[in-house]
Formats: C-alpha cells, structure tokens, sequence
C-alpha cells in the first residue's frame, strides 16, 4: 500500500508501522481480551503500556532521573497557562519572543504573573533568532520561557542558551512542540521541556511535560488538582484519568524511534542518532533546493531555519492555487502555509521518510519548470 | 471472534463494530490517503468528522439549539475547578454530596469560590439519595452542582431535580460522567451537563460539556484560555487542538446509537430509547438477581440505584479473590470493586451486551452455587 505524503504541520503523519500494529491490535491488545482504548487505567495491562512508553521516551531523549515525565492533556496553548501557574509564583518571568507561539505563551502568562520581555525577533518579522547574548536577562526570574521551535515561523534554537553563562540563576523552559523527538535535548541547559504530542510523538490530546523536581510544588492556590505539576508527578500521570489511548500510541512510537538505523558515512546510527540524521537530510535536501531554485523562497535567516516546519513563498504568488492542486494530485497533502504568513509550509516531522521530502522536490522542480 | 466482557468501570468496553471500523480506518481515512489521527484539525477531513459527531450527538440527545457542545480535555476532575473558574464568578454555589465524586467535586470548588452544601448522604454511607425537597439551597447560587451518577458507589438521579419548584433559580448543573448517551436528558432542568467520555462514548482524553449559551462568558480573569468555555465556544472547541482522535471515536459510538433497535413489548425502539431499554432490562437483570441471591447483597436503596455501576458484595467477602479469579477464567474482567469501597463493581454502560450481564449472571449463580 502507497500512501500520500502529508506534511501537516500537527496532527501530523504517523509512522506506516505504528498505525499498522495500533490496527492489529485494536480489539485485543496482547491477549489480553481487550482494546487499549477499553483498558482501566489503573489494571495492570494499561500500567505496564505506561511504564514503558515512559522508559523509552527516558531512554531515548537520555531524561536525568532527577527529571519527572508527566503525561497530561489540553496541548501547549493550555500549558501557556499551566506553566506560569505552576511555576512563577506570580512573581517575575522572562519571555523571549521569536514567533506566534512564544508571543501566544507571554500573552497567556500576563494572567498569572509579570511578564518581562527579554528579546525579540518582532523587527525581524520572526526571521532570526535574537543573539543570545543581546537577551535583557532579570535579576529575579522564576523562569526563562523560550519557543525552540517555532511551528509557524519555522525558526528553530539548534543550540539552547546557557542561561548561566548569560548571566541568569533562572530555570529555562522550553516549548518544544514541534521538535521534542527529534534531536537530542541538553538537560544541562534544560529545566523544563513541555510540547504537544500531535507532532512528532502522536495524537493530538497528549501533553508532555518533562520537569527537574526541585520546580515541583510551586503552583499557585487557584491551580486546578488535575493540572498541578506535583499532583500529577505524585500519582505517575494518573490523578485524574490520563490520555490512554494516545499514550499507548506515543509507546508505539518511542519503540519505533528506538528501531530506526541509518548509515551514514560517519558510521551506522541507531534510535534517536539515525532519526536526528535523518531529519538534518531531508531539510538539507529541501532548503537546498529552494535556495537554489530562483522560483521558491524561503525567509528565515540559514543559522535558525526549522528541521520541522519549512514555510515558503512561490515568488509568483498567483501560483500559489495551482501548486496546491498539483500538489494534491502528486500525493502531497496539507502544504498550505499558515493563514497568518500565507504561501506554502513543509512539516517534516520524524515520520516523514526521506522519499516524501524528495518527491515534494520532484514535484517543485517540475511544477517550477512548467510554470516559470 | 468472541470477546471476554469487560466490566471495566472507565475507560470502558467500547462496541466491536466500532473498533472494528477504527481499525479499517486507521491508516486511510474515506480514500482520503490519512489516518484520523495524523489530519490537520483545521482540514476539511477533521472538520466533516468532528461536526459530523456534534450534530448525531445533538439528536441523540435532543440537545436545544441555545446550548454548546463543547469537546474538550482534562475529564471530570479538571471540570471540578473548571466549572466554578467558568460559572462561580467567585460567589456563592451549592453543591449536593451524593458520593466519592461530589466530595471531590466541592472540594476543589472551594479554591475558587464559596461552596454550600446543600444536602449530603454521608449519613448513609451514600447508599441513599437526599430527598429533593430537603436540599437547603441557597438564595443567590451561582449554579446547584450535582453529580447525576456516582460511579464509585453506585447511586443515579433517575429523575433530575426541578430547582424551580425547589425554590431555586440557579441553573442545574450536573456531572453526567457515567450515564452520559445512556438515557435522554431533560434539558428544561439542566443547564450545564459535563462528563468524561471514557465510560458510554468513548476513550478517554475528551470531555464534553453541554452549556446553555446564556451561561457563557462568566469566567474568572484566572482562566485559562483553552478552557474558558466562551472562548471554546466561539472557536467550535478548536481554539486549542482538540483530542481529534477521541472525537472521532466518539462520532463513531454516536452512530452506532443511532443504528441500535430494540423490540420490547411497548413497540420497536430506535436510537437512544433502544439503548435506554437495553440499559434498564440490564440492569433489571442483575439487581433482581443479586437481591434473590441470598449470596451477594447491593446496599443500595432501590430508587436509587446505577443503571451503569453496580457495586455488590459478598456475604462471605473471604471469597472475594477465588470470585475474581473465577470470574476472570470465565471471560469476566474487572469485576474488582474500586478500592475506597471493596467488593465488586459491574460496570454495565451502553456498550456492554444483555448478553454480558447474562453471562455475569450465570456465573454468579455458579459461583453461589459452589460456595454456598
């Protein structure tokens, strides 16, 4: 079976063998007489299912064990809210602004606590990153917030600053929606990771919040019980009934992360490594084509394009409807750019193969000769 | 195939045609080339699926057209703080303690405003219901919360309560949870209704709430703004990105109630009334059972009684583990009572077949038999 290549930009495509086996698996899940979807949270066939998927995930992003893995719910956009009242204290917060999801989170963040703006790509209309050492630092943060990933602009932080060395005693927390899983993280540098999983990881529904311990058991009076980082980490996830269907489908997808290989002509790769390798190929291969196209443009400065989200503009935008069609009839689904920035939007998350980035450039090529 | 039946108390059985048809979909979705779980919540795709379970679930309930669906995430825990962040406006609102779930309910309530208690059944260890006409409520009550069927202890309001001739003007609101899409709902006595889905309509990671529209735009300036109901409202529960593959799970359950018939002496049923009739033959069947028994005892008073959760004991509770284990090697699964109870619990919901509760029944009688 041939499918189409989707670029959603989330919910996103899902690796061919983890939706094979969640299909196989759907009335029984290994004997035990049951679906996923129809297990107790609190059985033992469902524990062991989140058990795993959070020892893999550990494994695989290398999480300290001074660092707790909660699985909650409502996305980022409601972490916007969640984060700050679990961890400012009301008190003063850091924002670096580098697209609409950062902007989205300081908006959010004003609610709870005072929002100080220590950088911004605004000038830039969200093209480069603010120099790190250009960041307006506060003496008495109770956080760094950054988006190291911006879905939308398609600007992405492949170095996290170190905030010591900028200066700061603040914990950094990274928005990392649209890249968690797809490149090693620096816990050294890291406080706090949170992203949707509806991008690399799996359905939509699933939040992943990955915090260092000592930040729990800061959260504000008016915090509800289902959303306090403490509560949830005290009851492993299950405070309140958990996700469980789209947990057992990023289990799924972590053990297929941890089955990928790549050779490279630096040795053969294996998990994390080969899919790391694998994501600085495909994006290689497209900015490569668009910068030397003449007929696609991409806007964001070469250092902090995205791996993930590659937004671009067809010089001739009448084009742009006739590209999408053709597009479409290629077997090239969900390429149109976000309505705030308008043209085209590769997403090429973990489970876009190398073949769908080639045959979207196949298609550009030909679309470019045919039309320029 | 045949199945074990699943007692599973939430998340619970789901029908096989339902799983079944998931599991066709999962990796092409109607020729669209996409899995339900990997389209945009903004393409055309989601969006015919997700209206489409909105509008059945409508009709399956007669929902009024001046009230919102609104699809959401967190379950009916996050709905405890929610709810009064959302209706409260920090005042004055009355709740009814029926069981484990209305204790958590008020409690988490008074974080954000000032909670009574109009009527409680702790004397009777909630194995009763205060009478309607006995609830102390409050003049100037933001809302009257109460939770419709107590999951843990086995107690449902068969017939809501009139707050008008009660003497009160505050809306109704009910946790709905566990008889959600099993029977209909008077909505010229609800205001709001909320629930999780994970018991009759699907898997867990969705919440409903059913709001009356003049009730919207109520919320504290501390709510988040992925749960401020007016702002799911306007945005058709995509403000943030929905739990997509929950919804769709649900819209396939919606339909399958659509397609239920039921023939009974009073005439053929369709829809709802076929699964009410289901529900109440059902559950007929096991009380009128256990009550003749000799062997098990429910402690619940008769009018009162689950149609969905029926917690029973035995009179010898030594026996407890060698029923369960029998139960199991007889396909029965997760009879455990919840553990703040003991004993055993039979979760009966809209999916779980006349033929299961018969099996149920068999087997109790063989057990008693044996043991008796």
């Amino acid at each position: 079976m041939t499918r189409p290549f989707n670029f959603s930009a989330g919910p996103a495509t899902l690796p061919e063998d983890v939706l094979q086996q969640a299909a196989s698996e759907m009335l029984d899940w290994h004997g035990s007489g049951m679906g996923v979807m129809e297990m107790s949270h609190r059985g033992k066939e469902f524990i062991s299912i989140a058990q795993q998927a959070e020892a893999d995930l550990r494994e695989i992003l290398s999480v300290p064990a001074n660092y707790k893995i909660l699985f909650m719910q409502g996305g980022a956009l409601a972490e916007n809210a969640l984060l700050p009242m679990n961890l400012s204290r009301g008190g003063r917060t850091d924002y670096v602004i580098t697209g609409s999801w950062s902007q989205k989170s300081a908006k959010e963040a004003r609610k709870y606590c005072d929002v100080h703006i220590a950088a911004t790509n605004e000038g830039d209309t969200h093209t480069t990153l603010p120099a790190y050492g250009s960041w307006q630092l506060s003496k008495d943060a109770a956080y760094v917030h950054v988006c190291s990933n911006e879905t939308i602009h398609g600007v992405e932080m492949h170095a996290l600053p170190d905030l010591k060395a900028l200066g700061s005693d603040a914990p950094l927390v990274i928005d990392c929606s649209s890249h968690l899983a797809s490149r090693p993280l620096d816990w050294s540098r890291v406080a706090v990771a949170y992203g949707g999983a509806q991008k690399n990881i799996g359905p939509s529904g699933l939040t992943l919040v990955i915090i260092r311990d000592d930040l729990l058991g800061r959260a504000l009076p008016i915090t509800p019980s289902a959303f306090d980082y403490q509560t949830v980490a005290n009851n492993e996830s299950m405070f309140n009934t958990p996700p469980t269907y789209a947990w057992y489908i990023a289990g799924l997808v972590f053990q297929w992360i941890k089955r990928q290989r790549e050779s490279t002509p630096a040795g053969d790769l294996v998990g994390l490594a080969a899919i790391e390798a694998r994501n600085v190929a495909k994006a290689t291969l497209l900015y490569d084509y668009i910068d030397a196209s003449g007929f696609y443009v991409n806007k964001v400065a070469r250092d902090c394009r995205s791996r993930m989200n590659i937004p671009f503009f067809l010089h001739n935008e009448a084009l742009n409807d006739a590209f999408l069609a053709g597009a479409k009839e290629a077997g090239l689904l969900q390429l149109k750019g976000h309505k705030s920035v308008g043209g085209m939007r590769a997403s090429i998350y973990n489970a876009m193969p190398l073949a769908g980035v080639q045959a979207l450039v196949d298609y550009m090529t030909h679309f470019a000769k045919t039309h320029g």
